[in-house]
């Protein structure tokens, strides 16, 4: 099989750093370009590189940026991996679609569009049939975007649970990692020895997008699902990894072992389908009485292949009627570059490439 | 007025130091003596000292800890603030009331006992006339409790919402700073750049005491509070001040402009007594969108004469049908020493001593 | 004695804010204006505020900060203090004392030119007197200028020692605190759970002010200290405070004890004019083994009236002929806006102002 | 080739776990057993882990403690890893080496004696020689040391610019991660947003084990190195990865090209022998402005093999006649565990086992 050719969009920020390291020695993937602002034309990955402690290869860094010219682009790649930043993802995506590529975005712009689907394969795969409502669609060119990252490593328990038990409400808390604003992001004076109990937008994003992502597709339509989601959000001095303090009520009557049950037999599409992404497991249920932590398991909990790609789930527990539980997911990995490169690998599994 | 001569149990510890730091020059109290297990028997609170950057008096420092014998303590102390651990407290404290000592106790040992207050002055001053129940109490000797440290910090806020508007339910999330498990307490290895879910019998201790607390007194009983109380504990990577993320589903329609003017409002006794560790406003509500924050807020908000004792209030919300906030109070003193000592001063001023 | 009215330059960033912090109830100054680029004009200090945790007045918060026009500030205000940044202080700072106004800058921009005085009281209160040199003089205007952070901390304790041994090396490896690059300098990125080794321009300026600092005085000109200055610079996880370690070769054979002798007998020209900023004990010789300490030495050591205006230095030892010690100082108080302070204070007791 | 069962002494510990990391797969040995005091007996390795985040193979983490028995160690061991603390280390190594086992210690209690190898494989391979002067060595027993963690990661580049340069004085201060002392080790409340500038032993051992390893051995002894060795140790807040700042007075002029060419051109012996733990490069000279930093690089830095064996050195230059760079290294991996896994290493390779 060729490898397809792929754009990396915001290749000097994080989240498309991230995309780069994923798609080095991608099975389905080969970049074909690394794309940003004029700011940064013609440097070289190495110079304009954010992650630190990451092993790239050579070749890589040698990458030069160059700026994103939809046609140029769409001339040498059928697909684009997008970390732009919000402000300029809508109209740009828009028109880069309009050029016939594939765009699998990171950015907010496009997420609540009815024909956009907001994908996560483990969660609502057949979502990703809404782009052949999208326009530029015969043509070759559409719009996926993956969910925020803290609404992602949510969302996935939350769909396992929902499924068996149905839900009438889940309240969450979250500790969010720094690398979530990305580089520069987060002064070390606002954060060092303290916590932040505000990120702009998130919990909104929180509280509309699940409804979109557990919502049922049908007839080309995603009906929204119904229940009481809240969500308050908090920084903390963490580098990776967003843990998320969840209660839910229930559908109906279960205890913790239940729902511990529920999370371990959960074997969603891209596990069945063995995506070169996808983790073995997308739920680890761990059972120690302090986990997860965000410095011992963001990056997997199982040794296979997780990568940062499972949700860890711990301290499942009841309480007068509530079912409580902590999660955690790596938020650039799981919640950001490595959500979207699944998301292709779906779609191509499902021959929308 | 004649100082009351108290002596501070647990000396080598960081309640029992936070204890004679706001016992320096207290109005009411004279630190009769220092207390400890044999172990530092004789030796001074320089070189036990666990505190930094206080600056304690050169008198203070060169006290020496004396053993913790019930009689010498009751010839020498009409009262004692205990900062002892929660093992050794119970069948202790109980002792040394049998001698006739007034006890302000940290230790969770006897809070859940009917007779026994487990007392915030700005929440349930009444509950200090379970005293008169206890055994001892004819001969001088009783306990009082201070409530755990998360508990206490949401208790007053809480209790300004509960008579205003009733409660049918309180989702919290905590955000715990590392003195709250004393010293040498949380290993670094555990906490630098993590978050661990889980601080033993914090959750329990939460959704128990505040019903207590935020009980009706009538009749020398106290009638516990009915809502959905449901926490989830979390150890965070910052020194003093514990954050805590609440979720309230009040009892009756009313919307944050309505919570904040309530909480604003609210001059519960210790303030109308202008007791001396009593903040001016038990309650500071800020208004910007992102405090408060435990670097900032923890010893204060207002410049007056907060050190440590109010709890700070922000980003009072509303979302679909619920109430969002945040609160921050300060865990050895709000929370702990502070909140026993100004026990002690209601006491006086209720003239039980 | 009616107060000097003073203009704050640089009002938004963390060392004009420390300014601010100094001049509220300052017995000589009073503040006539704070000022700042177009950017921030019209907004209050409230606004822009960057300290946090930090009681200002009413009154101060709601000032408002005003543009950096010469004429507008030499009309109001006789002296100037500037935190402002060194690519703008240049030219300003020049242009600005041709208006007639005594400017104490913390900019790097003059510290090196002949006739400005790189000025700590404590060390080479003499070098004031360069000021009549400036061409600016007759006309009341004149810059001096307060050594960078790091070096600050350490001319104290060198000039004593230097005074009273002689000095052939000082080889001085820094830890400095994040707010010593002001805000949103840092990223937590960079910093949390790391070490950054390496910090622009700052050991050139380390390893040539202090030349400087400790030349003697006579006859309007300064001539250079003369020994091996070899620093390293290094940026490590702490909000306040600038520890060093250092390593002297004496010019004559002395041991520890000696050296702490002649630190802890240093009693220079502030303290004996008992200035208002200046601390009781220029240096404090902690005594124990793991002192100072950035979290719990920064601000003080001495209850008395630090302030953070007091270097910290500890471990004063011996080995194989050199001596060793570590030092303290509170960077933007002592090494920043503090200093400048005190500087002024000098030049009204030297009849300058 | 049949791989020699090897013992790990101290495996509840944190540097006995990582010698068991280092001892999954390997290709020389095989664990024979793990061993700690009889506290632990009988406990699952799982049940006393300590390092979080390295996936363990599931039948590691089932293996059972068992008791430090000599006797019965030596049965079925020929080799031992000891991560005993050091007052327990000095006479149970001494008597298990009379049992006949060769023993490769991390702890510190023989490292100076005449007759023991401080042993880095990069710095002084012939040393290993020593062991034929024990007077257990007819036996088949005997003892090898590898150095203090931060001499260790000094070591390796100080004797590749002392072999070419001569050296007359080296002044390094250290920036030391809280896994070098262990699990609990450092408290957080001691730590979080400080530095504590002290570190029980450390500097003493790093000022007399520097002589000894680099000294040349010669007819059974070893000529200790004579050069001014002067350190200062302060403990960081970091997780993993001493940090130290290195001034050197070379024995012959040279710049910092000359001095990273010999940095960059030293290959010692377990390279050229491919040890399995050998890094490709024992040095890896950094060319950033502001590297190596422990968060980054503590691990690598090369791609290929380091796994935390490699030093790292950057921003090598030269002021005033000195020499200064910064040099990193992986405490419990190179500075611990892994040090005595390559001496056994070089051992197998130098027919000695």
């Amino acid at each position: 099989m060729k490898k397809v050719q792929v754009a990396v969009l915001g290749a000097t920020g994080m989240i498309g750093q991230r995309f780069v390291q994923l798609l080095e020695d991608h099975p389905y993937f080969e970049i074909g370009g690394l794309y940003a602002s004029e700011r940064s034309e013609g440097k070289s990955l190495r110079e304009v590189m954010k992650l630190k402690g990451i092993p790239f290869q050579e070749d890589t860094l040698s990458m030069r940026i160059e700026t994103l010219e939809p046609k140029a682009i769409a001339k040498r790649c059928r697909l684009a991996f997008s970390g732009l930043p919000s402000d300029v993802a809508g109209d740009y995506e828009t028109s880069l679609a309009q050029e016939g590529v594939a765009i699998f975005s990171n950015a907010a712009s496009h997420r609540m569009e009815p024909d956009v689907p907001l994908l996560i394969p483990e969660v609502n795969p057949d979502h990703l049939e809404l782009v052949k409502k999208q326009a530029t669609y015969a043509n070759g060119g559409f719009i996926v975007t993956n969910a925020n990252c803290s609404t992602t490593g949510l969302a996935v328990p939350l769909q396992a649970i929902y499924k068996k038990f149905g839900l009438s409400a889940c309240y969450v808390s979250t500790y969010q990692a720094v690398s979530g604003a990305g580089y520069p992001g987060v002064p070390s004076l606002d954060i060092l020895g303290n916590v932040v109990p505000f990120i702009k937008n998130e919990e909104e994003k929180m509280e509309e997008e699940i409804y979109k992502m557990l919502g049922a597709y049908k007839n080309g339509k995603v009906k929204y699902a119904e229940f009481d989601m809240i969500a308050s959000c908090a920084r903390v001095p963490v580098v990776d990894g967003h843990l998320e303090s969840a209660v839910l009520k229930l559908g109906k009557d279960a205890n913790a072992a239940a729902v511990i049950k529920a999370l371990e037999a959960y074997r969603p599409e891209p596990q069945k389908l063995k995506l070169p992404t996808a983790p073995v497991r997308p739920i680890i249920v761990r059972k120690e009485e302090n986990r997860p932590q965000p410095a011992a398991d963001a990056l997997a909990g199982e040794p296979e292949r997780a990568r940062g790609m499972a949700v860890s789930v711990g301290r499942v527990r009841e309480s007068k009627g509530y079912i409580k539980f902590w999660l955690l997911s790596h938020n650039t990995l799981r919640g950001g570059a490595g959500g979207s490169v699944l998301n292709a690998e779906l779609a191509v599994a499902r021959k929308l490439l």
